[in-house]
């Protein structure tokens, strides 16, 4: 298969152990996953699955599962949550404060990290057991129940989360926080926390990339818009500050992970998902947008 | 043709004249146009062509030329660039200056005020008479010779500059501007002075849409990279700071100006112009971004 | 006396019933006193007494109890202290949490909410009861057992406390707290709580009159050096973002509460409170401002 | 006398050459001076004069005009001065263009360079020849005809002013500059260039510790409630953003400029001129900041 080949030279150009970047380091976690670590899975449309490296590790996904939730809130509420949350990208670092108090306490984007947090609000307003919802989900998107909160980590991000609980508290104090500090909190660090491979990740983004569809059962979990709108604030808002630079080089809507993971798709052609731990200054995996750049310049498939 | 279905369909849901927003009023020449005026006009790559309304009257195309002048400065020294100005989207307004403060006199994006100044400034160093270029480049790409500045317009721009050659005058302090103020000022103010009709405008971002080649003559303008990064800075950044509620309504890269237009692509597929003068407190098209995004959902035709 | 000539002719020139001005209302003991409330009581440093009006009625202090903390905290660690909290004025609203991020949860000054909350954390570090012990040293200042906190008023605080949460859990974030959110809490918004009379008050700031000496009793509570810094911070920093504005009227230093009260001193000469609790925009005591600067005026004694 | 012993005290305990600092070096005529010259001057109203080292040289008095130019349109418009600037400290570098944006071209303070070029502009609406009228406005306050502006200092400064330019064209762009921005510089800039020795500066500053008159000449140039007023400028907004710590450690108000020059006065009791050039990370002379800290410490004569 021409995709296969494609992968395999981009894995030949590329030296993990060479490549800069840092391991994130303020989880204990986090920061004794081994830097060389390169996992890449890429999952095509028409059913191909072309894969390389450690695509079949597990590792913690981090922000990545904003998009899950997110997709569960607009599931939900879908019209009524864009009051909650802006959809523009922040221009700022992906835990800042600034711009909260400039704007009334909406979080510019639900892909930042106050963002996030307001979804998890919105998911403990609407369902009774959110967190099991979540698993669910996304083991529906993935089609295995192999997939797990890692409470070592959920306990790790707890122990560092003042800046988060600064967050819910200061939007609570403009009225946009409506349950517990402590249950946002406890969803939103279990969220942080699961952990997937890189085969499980493409496959559960499919549906971004298949106007909401599960590809394998052909089950509808968003409407087309609703896919359009979330792939469209992937575009603009995932990758922290640096989503214009990913746009730039890569073209593809995704999010990333301090983990070190990027998922990503082409709507209408694949999905794809890689992992390098080696962060780059944005906390974006380094390794992860220059496999991905060269992936879309390679096969020339990108949105622009 | 089922295109033309749809935007008769469109034209007939939408009232110019009852939609809501106000025309700019801070020079003369945009203040006197009629908010009832309306025309769209869509160029699709197999050569079809869609319209409606004044889709023939030219009108001032403001902001969009920014997108004209960066492929001309792209074509003159791509990697380089990219030191002169960032590709990131600015979260704030157009015209502001607090993030120059911050971040040095580097400009945010190429599509705000200062970094299409300082791509003015690129073209003054590189060109003799980038002003003639600019006219001549446009002419090419809509292959006719009826592209004109207004002069009237640019003499307006003059004299409400003041706020431009604040930002001209901030990014020499930070030696990022080396051409005369206002030699770059001219170039700039004439830049925003070009007039177009909608047919006009389509025709010109074909290339954007055709991986930078004219579709008529088979010319290559850009190169394939080059055009998919111009499009990603106008899917991230070519709405001030409303990128992402276009990309979220609408779903295309794309560019607006304070005349009402914004012209906009969907690469591999179509380019299309539409142009309505009422504002939105953003400073883009209300109605323009109605139809765009009417336009992507009942076609099902955008980048998500 | 002239200076009861020069209160009663402010008295009469003054009318609270027409002052403009709104009384604090997010909380309801706030909200419920009559605005035309008015009293001043003027303490001289040769012990003479000037009131007038209302100036015998207990009000809630609010954020002049920060100077206390603040005394208290300087005579526990005066100069480490400096590394917990800089003295500049913050150019930005009392609850702000913008610098502090810009300044990695270092807060302007002592008299900001965020630095009066790390002096809480400061109190509760160096002292078994630091509530106690205030108490015990403000009623040595006044000379009087009757300082009371208003514990209807502490809880009200306590339930609109989500943005004070949030700079603790901010600052926290950045190691500047180490105690409990809610001990700190709950020790701030007790020392909001405290109710005091203008001629209480009046006693109390008169050691910053007195470089650090209660009158009285001669007893020292601050060193000379001590005192000077306090009444320094009040100057620059005593009236949320109106300090200069202050400083431009009245010339004192002094610090303000949302309850309506200001105390000032003119060291060497006398120290004054007055109370008014109907606010200006930016929350100082309109009437208190303008019965200051006309004594300030009349009297000819300023510190400029 | 005593002061003179507690100056020559001072002298003793503090070496230039080895006080830590860096000599400012955006212009030539600044960068080549010695950094270990070191002067002081103290002028007392019971006339009385005690100085030390290279009080009698002249040096480049930099910001510490602005005090001159603000007194002279404050005897020009007083109360309609202030829709022109604010009086607020701005808590941000000196030439910052951040605060202006949010506050629709209106400077903090008048002590800042944008609230300075507000002044200049000020002085050319209402003066014939607001140059020349400075001179003989500062030779008046100093008793000497022998101030004079350098003439290559000012021609140094517009070479490195696009800084200064980029903030008259944005305050213009508010409708809060009237006069062309060249000649707003022209003065601008020649009043940063007036060398002066620091006998000649405590003898100019006389009058802001003496309600607004000259003592030798008796002759009222400021009224008492506008030396007051512009004392309290001083204190609040003297020091770029190191205000609060100059209140804090020296206790006077005063103005720094990058020459090394500091002024300030003791209303009631003294003026005083220091001049080193090593200035500190916030551009404030270091070794002048700790001679006057020194000085108000052993006196104890600090306004607060």
């Amino acid at each position: 298969m021409e995709y296969q080949k494609i992968i395999d030279e981009i894995a030949r150009e590329i030296k993990p152990e060479k490549f800069p970047g840092e391991v994130a380091e303020y989880i204990p976690e986090l920061a004794k996953v081994s830097g060389d670590k390169f996992g890449i899975h890429m999952h095509c449309i028409d059913k191909g699955h072309y894969c390389h490296g450690d695509s079949n590790e597990k590792f913690s996904i981090q922000s990545i599962a904003k998009v899950f939730t997110l997709s569960m809130a607009v599931r939900q509420m879908d019209e009524d949550l864009w009051e909650r949350t802006d959809v523009e990208p922040s221009g700022d670092p992906f835990n800042s404060l600034t711009q909260l108090e400039y704007e009334s306490g909406i979080p510019r984007n639900p892909l930042i990290n106050a963002g996030a947090l307001v979804i998890c609000d919105v998911l403990l307003s609407q369902m009774k057991n959110p967190r099991a919802e979540l698993l669910q989900f996304v083991r529906k998107l993935v089609g295995s129940d192999d997939i797990h909160f890692d409470e070592t980590v959920a306990k790790s991000e707890a122990k560092h989360g003042a800046r988060n609980a600064a967050l819910v508290s200061f939007m609570k104090s403009f009225d946009n926080i409506h349950n517990k500090t402590e249950d946002v909190l406890d969803l939103y660090f279990h969220t942080c926390s699961l952990s997937m491979t890189c085969k499980e990740l493409a496959q559960a983004f499919m549906i971004y990339a298949n106007r909401g569809v599960i590809l394998e059962t052909g089950e509808q979990i968003l409407s087309g818009i609703q896919t359009k709108r979330i792939n469209a604030i992937m575009q603009t808002c995932g990758f922290y500050d640096e989503a214009g630079e990913f746009a730039f080089r890569v073209g593809l809507p995704g999010k990333s992970g301090v983990g070190g993971g990027i998922a990503a798709v082409h709507p209408g052609y694949y999905s794809v998902a890689v992992w390098s731990p080696k962060l780059n200054p944005k906390s974006n995996s380094a390794l992860g947008m220059r496999v991905l750049e060269l992936l879309t310049t390679k096969t020339g498939l990108s949105v622009f």
